[in-house]
């Protein structure tokens, strides 16, 4: 712990991109994270972490416009001879699949296949900040990867595990939204489409553009009217269950590509309809990064609160990693947990009941005696009980006080009993009662701080 | 998840200083920190984070020598004219507590004090790697701060809350040394010697150059033989009860700073005999940081792995953090959760009993009866019993073998029941039983998986 100092040097400012939390809300960023933990090892997914750096040569040209985004990382001790070295040509990871994929390879002969891992980590993009998009956040990620082939199963677990963890916090109604990048390109080719690349494109504007501007860009790319009309209805198809299919074959369009995406897509909102019903949504606009991406893809939106931008994305991929003698499949889908926890702070009140683990504060008589407060507080912690000890033998009033700014719900007085044994208080009623720490159960829903949405 | 890609084009090599975990050993390490978050939840520390960037002005000065560590982060697609600009001038922090320091200036108002926390995070070094020392790292801090005063007992509390996460770990036996700055300070005055500073760095290196020469430097500084004397028999004593305080005392050297140092290290001690016995040990040749600490300083070390470095340390300020108008003092300890962790890897031979942290395997029969499989596995989440379906349905000694390579104990198989209900095998012992996935009880100690040393 090296030396901190005297702060008028250097202006004390927050910087535009890089959220921080104060505690309440931080303990609730902390439920989100555990429990997005829990769900994904109950479904056996392995924790990682990976370096926060990759060499830059890595990161370009994953990603599209990430090249724009990576932040280079230098020693500044480092001569200007040495950058490009040792330490030279590191960039931080702007997301959790790129290292994964090098992962993989890396230790390849370490690992179990099918490998399926989660990974809570931050990561950095030099983008510019605005609601819902940061420079540094945590993403958390599943994926699964193996040799040569992938189980198309996993296509449907990977979103109904999101729907798990999603169903056990405070985000209200959502929808995972699934394509499957084949239908789109089959489809285009079955129209006579060739460039179908370039009319994902197009589609993938729908949202911010409208249908007329996408059919203008369509014409100008040499489709024709009916082309353009038979590209906007598919885009338009949207069903909770199987039945886009059969919207999709009265399109008349066939090809054997489009009849494969369906047949995969239609197995992914089945297991949907049986799992978790009314969770996923297949909607044949999504276009999510399907330059990518070679099977399902996935989008994830808070009811009212679309406008946010996904908050769980993802997809399949033919070679996640290969090292020219291997090829490893994968899928996996990655949760935005700062936006996700950004999201329901500014929008639904999202805090913790309290801003410390405590549930007691064990008072002080005296100084003299703090050593019976602080066997009070042990016995209280050898149980399972967050405690603090007051910081100073003040009256009571203001060591009260001290637990209610906190939003501690018990005051334990040692001594204060007729029999000279100890009283617990309850704040937040006022009811006083004798107990003994190596007896005393906290009742349940008070032993953590409980998190809220004071606007849901 | 943007574009994972074909390796070829990058070597897939470690980079030094940047170490990364195989799956057992991450399942090891969470479980440390788990530990350690526990522990430090139990005290009533509030989690936070803080962004990993700050400016480099605020990280310059700070820290003797870690203005050679600091690693610059720019944006790569930044114009030259532009570094130095929004980005320019960021650094990853090299610890947590100059941001902590920060964090408490810019969030003052909103924060109650005395305002504890304890922070997990990653920190960068730009140092030369070797044993026990990394460029990318993993701390758990706690710290207090309040305003104006800090109260005396919290110096003892600090070494106490880690000895508690120490003794739930398996990291043999440790021993945390404790030293107070005015000891040493008090000490020199009260000899004559007015360079304290100067003597501190000279008895510093003890450990390294050994008494007859640290002599000679002492000597070569201006002190007389007595007074060079006098420092290295103060430097000697090391007590694990109060009795450094009378052998200090026969040495005759006497300083109103001396005895104030004298008197709050025989509490921090006394504290110790109280509530930890044998943990905390008096060591007056302790000189950790000494320009920046104003009271108590630790350093721990592993019986029998001294070698390796402190594995947690930490001090007193009289000044964590100023704003010009209001002086932060503070005390902290951080446990440098990646030296700890991988010591017990290289030395202890620290493991999980598995690589994931499924339980159970659900095997399955056929893939049109994949779905029953799935069944079972959501009523086993349900209960909070993680575990995965087998990826394909292959013969059973395979999925068996899938199992076992991972280390998961029980393979479940649906409709194996001469009723046609399901039965569980522990495949350690070869035992099958008849089961039901809505009543099954999995042996508490199989729930997750177990850490062990292999060579304690």
């Amino acid at each position: 712990m090296p030396a901190p100092e005297s702060a008028r040097a250097v202006k004390v400012t927050p910087i535009s991109g890089f959220p921080e939390l104060l505690p309440a809300e931080r303990l609730a960023e902390l439920h989100v994270l555990d429990v997005i933990r829990e769900v994904f090892e109950l479904h056996g997914f392995t924790p990682l972490e990976t370096r926060a750096v990759e060499p830059v040569e890595r990161l370009l040209g994953k990603g599209g416009d990430a090249d724009k985004e990576i932040y280079g990382v230098t020693r500044l001790a480092a001569r200007s001879d040495e950058r490009g070295g040792t330490d030279g040509g590191l960039g931080l990871h702007f997301d959790l699949t790129v290292p994964f994929a090098r992962y993989v390879l890396e230790h390849a002969g370490r690992l179990h296949f099918p490998f399926r891992r989660y990974q809570v980590q931050r990561v950095w993009r030099g983008e510019r900040p605005q609601e819902g998009r940061y420079r540094e956040f945590t993403q958390a990620d599943i994926d699964v990867v193996d040799v040569g082939e992938l189980p198309p199963h996993l296509e449907a677990e990977m979103p109904l595990v999101v729907a798990e963890a999603f169903r056990r916090l405070p985000v209200g109604e959502f929808r995972i939204l699934v394509n499957n990048r084949k239908v789109p390109e089959g489809f285009y080719l079955g129209l006579g489409l060739t460039d179908v690349q370039g009319t994902l494109r197009v589609v993938d504007k729908l949202d911010k553009i409208g249908a007329e501007k996408v059919r203008d860009l369509l014409l100008e790319g040499g489709a024709t009217a009916e082309q353009a009309e038979q590209v906007l209805a598919l885009a338009s198809i949207r069903t909770a269950d199987t039945s886009f299919v059969e919207r999709v074959r009265a399109l008349g369009v066939s090809h054997p590509t489009l009849d494969e995406g369906l047949a995969a897509l239609a197995a992914v909102v089945r297991a949907g309809e049986e799992q978790a019903p009314g969770t996923l949504v297949a909607d044949l606009a999504i276009a999510r990064g399907l330059d990518y991406y070679t099977g399902t893809v996935y989008e994830t939106q808070l009811v009212g609160a679309e406008d946010w931008g996904s908050v769980s994305s993802g997809g399949r991929y033919d070679s996640l990693a290969s090292d020219g003698r291997t090829t490893y499949p994968g899928v996996g889908i990655s949760i935005g947990v700062t936006r996700l926890v950004q999201l329901l702070l500014a929008r639904r009140g999202l805090t913790a009941t309290r801003s410390t683990p405590a549930a007691v504060l064990v008072a002080v008589v005296d100084e003299e005696s703090r050593r019976r407060s602080d066997t009070v507080a042990a016995a209280l912690r050898a149980r399972g009980v967050p405690c603090e000890v007051a910081p100073a033998a003040a009256r009571f009033g203001k060591q009260i006080r001290y637990a209610d700014r906190r939003g501690i719900p018990y005051v334990w007085f040692p001594g204060a009993a007729e029999d000279g044994g100890d009283q617990v208080k309850d704040i937040r009623s006022g009811a006083q009662t004798d107990a003994d720490a190596t007896t005393w159960v906290c009742p349940p829903a008070d032993l953590r701080p409980a998190v809220v949405v004071t606007a849901p």
